[in-house]
């Protein structure tokens, strides 16, 4: 997707030697129009699919995850990170390891809103080591669902969720794509949409 | 707000003597079609007011947030209630108790995404003890910004939120009120927009 490419150019900052800081649109302030954009470009790149549900972890990824489900006209559902006392029903989890916080967490989502006739399409805004959607996944076929494919905000390329989750038997559909942090520079490779 | 409070009675679950979950709707499965009209309604009752930013905090204030930006045409902002590696510039923070959890957290914002020329609107979710709302207009106040408003999608009447925020100067608009819980029944009283 050119237009976040260009937007990742314009205003991403590299950390250290593997961060990618958007706090400027996506992960702290949230540009709508480029959400709802990117919403659209999820949304057409599964528009035959048969789309069912939108499902996301928070925070991040609520607001690119609202605007596809806007766009496919189905529910959105966010995961949680942390237990809530009006859960109290049926529960679904998955053990999620964060290697940058270092921490395991445990992702749970109301086993009530996933049945086996969904076919459910997964969002998030990164993509790293791939935990978290892995983690997703795992929940979303535990309730008999199927997982039709899980579209990124941004992929980091270098490592290794991608591979993780196709070792899954599942599609990823990344709309920007780092292959390296050079001296401080950022180089693309290929999206998928 | 007549089409949320009709969803509140038709989805909405009581739990206890003062819990209520709309989950289906609100805090775990999202209707963006509900969202994209409260958005509005806390747009058009702000049309005037000028404001530069929508102030939201994490997870369930995140889409009402977005559509209210969306419809006021300016960017939103989501506070953070964990620390986060890639948080290394000035932060603003507060400290937030919840009734509810029984634990005091710290809120911030980057102190960037905050200009002594803005004037926020705060959006979330609930309004029951206020505590939350409260730390983030500490936040914006710090920041030098003007709090024009807060807009509550479900405000619990019984409980001394709303107090405390008109006590601190600030306007309050709920788009449903909840008088009471009586015998499992719930009872609005007047909404503000």
């Amino acid at each position: 997707m050119k237009l976040l490419e260009e937007r990742i150019l314009k205003d991403g900052n590299i950390l250290g030697d593997n961060i990618l800081k958007v706090d400027i649109f996506l992960t702290h302030q949230v540009d709508f129009q480029l959400m709802q954009e990117i919403g659209q470009v999820f949304a057409d790149s599964y528009a035959q699919a048969g789309i069912t549900k939108v499902v996301t972890i928070e925070a991040s990824g609520i607001a690119p995850a609202i605007y596809s489900a806007q766009a496919l006209n189905v529910p959105m559902i966010f995961a949680k990170k942390h237990k809530n006392i009006t859960m109290t029903e049926g529960i679904l989890t998955a053990e999620v390891y964060s290697f940058t916080k270092q921490v395991t967490s445990t992702v749970s989502i109301a086993s009530k809103f996933l049945s086996k006739d969904d076919k459910v399409l997964i969002i998030d805004d990164f993509l790293a080591n791939g935990q978290a959607a892995k983690g997703l996944i795992e929940i979303i076929t535990q309730a008999g669902s199927q997982v039709v494919g899980v579209g990124i905000v941004i992929e980091k390329s270098f490592q290794d969720g991608r591979q993780v989750l196709e070792d899954m038997g599942v599609q990823v559909t990344s709309l920007a794509r780092i292959k390296n942090f050079e001296n401080g520079q950022l180089n693309f490779m290929e999206a998928d949409a």
